[in-house]
């Protein structure tokens, strides 16, 4: 029995990242692999008494069907919380996703055909990857310095691509390597993606977590005529279990994505849109993001400064400002896949640099996630690491 | 400003169904319109219980990223709940998808090319449409009779279409006719789809809401070599706000459409599916299902009998033995969409059968639901709806 499957069945793999979250439920692996939050921040006892508050006073809506676009007073919140970076929306410009991945799933699905082109940052979020390829696309990489992208071979890469159908970019503690797009390219990027009528999509998982440096508006602050489309999601400020994410795009756009989600999955969970949406505006939110960047910042430094003190002089790794990981660039020739190999037997976890790559992968890269380990497991993890980098 | 969508969105329209949903929110109409459950019987205080119990043991794991396959517990009743239609799975047959909806979905984007032939019935479930058109297949339509889809047309459309790439079925109490497949033809269908090599799609949400007559083993419980793929939901039985659906099928076919919910949305809310196992393991899932079945079997003869004491005689419709819809056949010539225009105006709502036509549409069909109605609001609205029919 083999049934035919579709052609873009041929470009996808199962992620690593999913596979290794697998292992990493083995209790004795200290894994820096996944892109967790620290679950002792998730505000259980708030959500508890909201629960009971909700299905008391609203059962029959909490877990009945609901419109595609999503939860209203959720919508409102959303835009309160973007309007912090400089975003001006109404919440009918907002549309409820499953998580920001699904909001990247149906960025695909509305722009891409095979062949098309997606300019993406080199290395990219490998979770868009995934997403992305289900639509066949070819991409052009942009290479980053220290204040994101490149622009001008984004500059060139239009040119070049007259199939470029968007433009893909995660601006703040970029995931993998924690890096932020300055404010300088932030205004180009929007002037490029009108000049060359090409949409950017403007994925923002861990803007709310900057410990340090100043804010950055976001890339659709500066974005008059709306090229760009926003994804935001609570998976890292609240709790990624609900699956609450947002696109936030012009009317014209947001309707295609709206007709979208209705074929993909009717709507979201409805009781956790309600549950989100009623801790948003009933308690402190910020005060609850405040806490986890205290606990992140911690993490980080501890990281950064037990590298620092571990690793071989030969390996460097990226100071992000905010977000959950950091970027590890192993001496060339090293190839980090065989490093986890090792690692996994010394019961320490990360995931290799090479999934992140959209074209040919370099091999000498590692991410580290240091929200998701206690100070002791992130001091004893790196010293394990730094034991099978020394002996290579 | 007007990007350049991808050539499928051709193929897209907004779900009039999502439309109307809009527009029976307003509290004065009377809608026969959506697939709802009735909300009084969702157990409200049970998952109250369920939710504290849940959050109090398991917290952190409720509301943190999850494993792509869904919560062990949750798959291992499915595979019991199934067992009762005589389908024989392990947990690792069980995929948890975001409703039935998104198995839709992800079943048109593991098999369609664009240009692929979906065969099914005549007429079908139009949120099959809307998900499958996403991918751009061509329909054969299979017209039906009191047993279900008329084989030796099936056959037909398997040997004419070498690129049939699945076969589409409601089995039971089929959305919109509330029609079953016969014990015969579910043998022969899965003879046909091991000898042509293309798969069954069994989308079965009705399946245990059955008032009357015998039950039917599924289509799957005939397969031996694995061409069904079975789809099966909460939502009917349950409560769908949750979004839990389901997708049981061969290892090699559940593996990639894994990797495609991957990059859909990573994987479904884990408080939701949690609360939902909790619930199929500790309270009284049959209790529930009678509950609602003696409701429903009551609103649906009520509406029989007042369609036969006031439609006029030239209207036709079915008897379903099971699920929520009756299916109702104007005289030729008359328009549904025409007919709802001036239902709107009586305060009363249905979705008109055209919808539901994968090519030409029939325009003289109207769906009606029994579900969500009480008695007396049943009496009323189809007193309503046959004034306009007299009307006519």
């Amino acid at each position: 029995m083999q049934p035919i499957f579709a052609e873009r069945m041929n470009n996808m793999k199962s992620s690593r990242i999913r596979e290794l979250l697998k292992l990493t439920e083995q209790p004795d692996i200290i894994s820096f692999a996944g892109g967790l939050p620290a679950p002792e921040h998730f505000p259980v006892q708030a959500i508890t008494e909201i629960s009971i508050n909700i299905l008391k006073s609203s059962g029959a809506q909490a877990l009945q069907y609901a419109t595609t676009e999503g939860y209203l007073p959720l919508r409102e919140f959303i835009t309160k919380l973007i309007e912090r970076s400089g975003i001006k929306a109404v919440p009918d410009d907002i549309l409820i996703t499953s998580g920001s991945q699904q909001g990247l799933s149906l960025s695909g699905e509305l722009f891409l055909n095979p062949g098309d082109v997606v300019i993406c940052e080199k290395p990219t979020y490998l979770g868009a990857l995934n997403a992305f390829n289900a639509y066949q696309p070819k991409y052009a990489e942009i290479n980053m310095d220290e204040e994101g992208m490149i622009i001008e071979e984004v500059e060139k890469a239009l040119a070049e691509n007259p199939k470029a159908k968007f433009i893909y970019t995660v601006p703040d503690f970029q995931n993998p390597t924690g890096r932020t797009i300055s404010l300088k390219r932030r205004k180009k990027l929007v002037k490029l993606a009108a000049q060359y009528h090409v949409p950017i999509i403007e994925d923002n998982p861990y803007g709310a977590l900057r410990f340090m440096g100043e804010n950055q508006p976001a890339i659709k602050h500066f974005d008059e005529e709306g090229w760009v489309i926003y994804l935001g999601t609570l998976s890292k400020i609240f709790c990624p279990g609900l699956r609450i994410g947002w696109i936030c795009a012009a009317p014209e756009i947001l309707r295609e994505y709206n007709i979208l989600k209705q074929g993909a999955d009717l709507h979201s969970n409805t009781l956790g849109q309600m549950e989100a949406a009623e801790f948003m505006l009933n308690y402190d939110i910020e005060a609850h993001i405040a806490k986890i960047k205290e606990t992140y910042l911690k993490r980080r430094q501890l990281m950064l400064d037990t590298m620092k003190a571990e690793f071989p002089a030969s390996c460097k790794f990226t100071k992000p400002e905010g977000g959950l990981f950091t970027w590890v660039e192993l001496p060339e020739g090293t190839d980090a896949t065989e490093v986890l190999a090792l690692a996994l037997k010394e019961k320490v976890a990360f995931v290799p640099g090479e999934d992140f790559f959209a074209n040919e992968p370099s091999r000498n890269y590692m991410r580290l996630n240091y929200s998701n380990a206690s100070e002791e497991n992130i001091i004893t993890g790196v010293k394990r690491l730094a034991k099978v980098l020394k002996s290579l």
